[in-house]
């Protein structure tokens, strides 16, 4: 109870671009952001291998972490006069704010989807588990840690915590919009949280917007539209991940297939057979992913040095827009002539698609439900985002999706000249 | 010749936060760019330790030699009217800004002076070695690799060359002032660049500012001097620099001693011995560095164990200021009484020194010699800049430096009551 | 011809905060801005009333005519690789954009329409008539005023020119946004006009987009609608707007009933018969309109006397939402209720309604007709806006309306107790 | 008591482009800034005639007094903790930094110098004379109005409250400096203000700064050295002053040589006896000003008619630098020059000089007065400013002055040739 309620001898600010400053007055948040768990943010991107095209794009989760806090932190400010919160309540919501993303790996989007694993859960396996964020988290009170976790979790019971870190205009959102437009240095991504912090109120178990806030909402949802298309989803950062899929890929069927590495990669073996501790989780970061495929450059096994090469010296896949039903018969034939012309196609060719949802007011089932966002009319009257905007009801709901076919375009030209290569050359549209 | 003159199809841009774009039209550009040496500097932050700080502060040096390059296009573009060059001193000129970092190691500054060494020579030997840098640089013309190097080492015989790549005004500090403004986020940092290059003029051998731009001038060197003692010099980035040079004694001492390491040194081998190779220096970048780092937090040998986990997870030294002075019978004293409580002052005590010349007009044998800015009055006379401006006269040669003394406060907090400890604390002004 | 060509000794330069320079080289330009009828612009604000809701919107024409002049200069810059036109074409742009705007009169919107006016007529009489102006384009040719007058009156034969300075995505409306949002401080308005410069091109007679650059015109497209409900169609600032008209409405009356003025209206007798010249017009500014208002303060009639007090010191008409066509029955209502309490309804109830169409594709026959905006996809072919993005699609042609009805509640308020007051409270929702 | 305590229904809001919005809670704030008195303030620019050099400045004295109220309404919330004070203190704070600029007049700088009056002095008038701000203040409680005063004439006797107000880093120059540099554009004029305030505390009578901000506030001396020397002092602004006093100076020796105006000055009478009612002041605003500068031009005496003009058409005079010692004599020689080739030299020349004192410690009988700056050091103590920075001490108690001749360069040109001309031509250093 002394500890929850512990307050700084004098507050400590932390300079931020996007917030101008980050303010900590208690002890528990001071206490959770000098832990190796949450300082490992600093060595995991927060938009991955977007900086490839974006060079701008170097900052870290560290960053976000701090930002989405400090969002929640202006939340509660001011809330302060309508809201009847215990110090636990406060505490509870600004920590669940500052660790949302603890569990985030390395290239979590490709890391995840290669290993088929889930940040979510490695969030809550190092809250709960034995680590100095638990450590913590328990000296606020025993219960304190599930609580944290299930508020994460999005199945704490009470809703409106809930709905301060999750739904679709969260500060969590709010956050990256902004930091990853000022970091890309991107015009999009802008849009005015002062005012909606201002005509946010809480109400039962919801966060609502003043509907005299409708046009700054808009217009939140227009920059996320944006972001995801011209920064999030851009085909050159996508490049990077193909790659990336792939070399993850060939570990493990080296591995598998008892090749003889000169780095081992061991800090992968516990991927591998799919037991993971946490202590390698945690263990595992950019850094050290970096290191291995700079190391693996210089193995023998020419897919794997040449895909490491690829990917630590920018040297990319191209790529060509594609038609996933149109296209599926030249894919086919795309593969039976790389074979021949002995590319394996495994490795060299690789379907990437990108997809969207702007904004959607009931998406049960999804895997990352989000709550739709309320106006409140001036009659007191609650109404979904989409009903009173034209401009989100045009775009609500409609998922957008973008297909891209990614090949060595560098390799194919050193190609021998062959009635083959003319073929693949066609196929991709190749000059 | 050819290809010195080969445009792209179509220009690039990258997208960059603090000159809106960068522009690339020439071929020779853009193939310097997508060089494995050019693209590791990624993998070198430009303020190195300092993110630990500022954490906006994670951009790297990759950023930063594209922003000096456009600068010095910008500055070509509009000197076409007053400049009779021929296309290869064009080229030269950009080809230098891209280039003149290119030697950076891992959190250089630090680096450098634990293995005494230079990062120009390196830059030097990257441009004239077996690279894919000099392969492009010679296809441009055999004597080219040379003639760049000779301007990024100042000792080109074109002085015009020399001084729009490095002088107290160049484009390498106008960039690196407001991209580390932009990235930390701090309020200093800017200053009227756009008026500046409309002000700036070829003349005989030097740049020289048109004396309207004074004031231009006056603001761009008090942002120097502010980023300097309020970012630079910010004491606990400086804390980390000393962990890190403690790890990098600390592992070269038991190297010497043939200690067994778990994981071996590999990386580090030629930098013990001072026969480096050009290849185990490009290889050795930050994700490098931190992967051995997070490594050797396992090692048995409690020193080095303890100095990586702190750097790897920021649990600093403290600092107090030191006196150089009147202090060093204090340091003395402390160093005895370390001894006694069982720490180690050779790795847990460092008096670490920071000195600023804002504005030198003449600085003969310094190491970092930069020329001084003229002022082109209005009746064509040349004046030295701190001769017209007041301000700057007044900080102009006034070396300041600043001494603070780090140690470890939680470790002493930690030791047993006894008078050594009473003591020690006393001499650190402990509470 | 010589004049035509004519390029100052040095390039003059405007600071400007939204383009940050704004640069002069030519000397009929620089000319023109020294004249008496493009300085009157400072005597006109280029938001009318909206000052008087965002206190920052205090900026004049004049600001925005450097603006367009501006932004045409750098897209003729970009072009000047893919545009073969002669120096006349060049002059013809630029004077057009910098004189487009050269005929608003006072509070324009709103004078227009009390005295059945067109701005655009006045642009042309000043372009041909005896004046300033005229003077120096006349110098550049005979020709030269008509052809100036023509481009801007969408007369012109070379559609090109026209397109560049007329269309939907023009020099005028993209300064205009950026210009009135950086005035007002909203956080609208931002949209990456650099990078739409990059990707426009001259394609016959019309200026096309490149598709790659179709997300920074959608944000502009969002932009501009956001713009014009938050910060032109404001509420407060049109209720400003229906003070001024019923001011002028009054004078009219006054004067054609031969009502003795203390200060006679004499700047707005040829307004009054619709014989306006040219000269009379020209005088006529917002500082002689505020001249009047506040000496009219002390006339007798106390119907002008309250509205100019009013208008002058900001007493503003309250307003309501009105459903224009169910609420026509009420209106009718009203006005014989403030005939009862002695409210004359002609100068104290009043409904202004505003409408805007985002962005259309076509729309012959409008009175503020401006042409598509057309995309040109990879393969050459055109595509027009809104069959492209489905954004911009959403709110195509899309006219939307607000109407809201404007009333003295502080004068209601005063009322003695009645049926009649306690009626009319409740019509119009009054507490 | 009731009304000094009363608070809004709900927070209102200014949107603002330098604070980002001005906050308003007080019913008596909400009140005062809808008086006459105070809406007038829109009809005085904030840079009088610098409109003319930068186009951007054309912002009201309005704007600017909102910002210094919100300013102060920050510190006052972040000293709540540290400040025990009671309502009507906190509302004397508020109230007399909102009205601080009331008493300013049209152009005030140069106004108040023709005809010798004092802003100060009009603040105090309006404040307790017959007004709606009297009223108000009166309705707090009786003797408000002249604390208020008191306040603002820096003779109240809590010097706290007075030097929140007034003092070498107050509210007001924090606001001037960054609104002046916004609307002009230019890129002095930033600081971290909200450093600043998180670094000011209550001390006894004084506000000290925290030695930790030292930086901040250097930064903040810096630009407003800054700002004076590229803005307010910008020669060419300084020549439509001089045209504006000449103007004033012509209509009272007119008025007193018993000329017959077309329109005569009857807003200027009072002026020109000097006994001058505050109900004449009040109505002076600067779109008074404008209606007779361009009414005058059709005066029959030319020297008026060309002197509005010039002032009203941006006709301005031409400037060299005069040396005030040495060129004493050089002035004559012209005036006697100008008389033979028939220009009045008492209208058509004239030496203007400004000049500056960036910091002082102390400036006991100077007009502008203000208090110095203190830092607390860690140890608690207080020291000046300029004692402990070695940047503020170099440009601390040097006035710097400059001095300019200006002149009708165009009127010159025209006169036929003659010795007289190219005397003139050679002294004044024409082409």
């Amino acid at each position: 109870m002394a500890y929850q309620n512990a307050q700084l001898d004098e507050e400590k600010v932390f300079k931020d671009p996007v917030h101008s400053y980050v303010h900590v007055r208690d002890q528990v948040i001071w206490d959770l952001i000098g832990t190796r768990e949450f300082q490992r943010l600093r060595r995991i991107k927060q938009l991955g291998t977007t900086f490839i095209t974006f060079h701008g794009a170097e900052h870290s989760r560290f960053n976000h972490s701090l930002g989405v806090y400090e969002i929640i932190r202006r939340i509660l400010e001011n809330f302060t006069d309508r809201l009847q919160w215990n110090s636990e309540q406060r505490l509870l919501c600004l920590t669940a704010a500052l660790l949302h993303d603890l569990g985030h790996g390395p290239y979590s989007h490709c890391f995840e989807k290669v290993f088929d694993l889930d940040h979510e859960n490695f969030t809550k396996q190092i809250i709960l588990g034995d680590t100095e964020v638990n450590q913590i988290l328990t000296k606020v009170n025993p219960d304190f840690p599930k609580k944290v976790a299930e508020v994460i979790n999005k199945t704490y019971h009470d809703k409106l915590i809930v709905s301060l870190i999750s739904s679709q205009i969260d500060a969590d959102r709010m956050d990256y919009l902004q930091r990853d437009a000022y970091y890309t240095g991107v015009s999009y991504g802008h849009f005015d949280m002062a005012r909606i912090l201002r005509v946010m109120r809480p109400l039962d178990d919801k966060i609502v917007i003043k509907s005299s806030g409708m046009h700054a909402v808009e217009d939140y949802i227009m920059s996320r539209y944006q972001m995801y298309w011209q920064v999030y989803f851009h085909p050159v950062s996508r490049s990077a991940e193909v790659l990336l899929s792939k070399i993850l890929q060939r570990v493990k069927e080296l591995h598998n297939d008892t090749y003889q590495f000169q780095k081992e990669p061991t800090h992968f073996y516990s991927f591998f057979t799919g037991e993971i501790k946490l202590e390698d989780y945690i263990k595992l970061d950019e850094t050290i992913m970096m290191y291995y495929f700079q190391t693996w450059v210089d193995e023998k096994d020419s897919i794997l040095s040449d895909l490491c090469y690829r990917f630590v010296n920018r040297k990319l896949f191209k790529y060509t827009n594609f038609h996933i039903k149109e296209s599926m018969g030249d894919l086919f034939q795309l593969k039976q002539l790389f074979k021949q012309v002995g590319i394996n196609p495994d490795y060299y060719l690789e379907v990437d698609s990108s997809s969207d949802l702007p904004y959607d007011f009931y998406r049960p089932g999804e895997e990352e439900e989000r709550l739709p966002i309320y106006l409140q009319m001036e009659n007191g009257e609650l109404k979904e985002l989409s009903e009173a905007s034209e401009i989100v009801e045009s775009i609500s709901g409609k998922r957008r999706t973008d297909h891209k076919l990614y090949y060595p375009a560098d390799r194919i030209k050193k190609l021998p000249d062959s009635q083959e290569k003319q073929q693949i050359k066609a196929l991709l549209g190749m000059k």
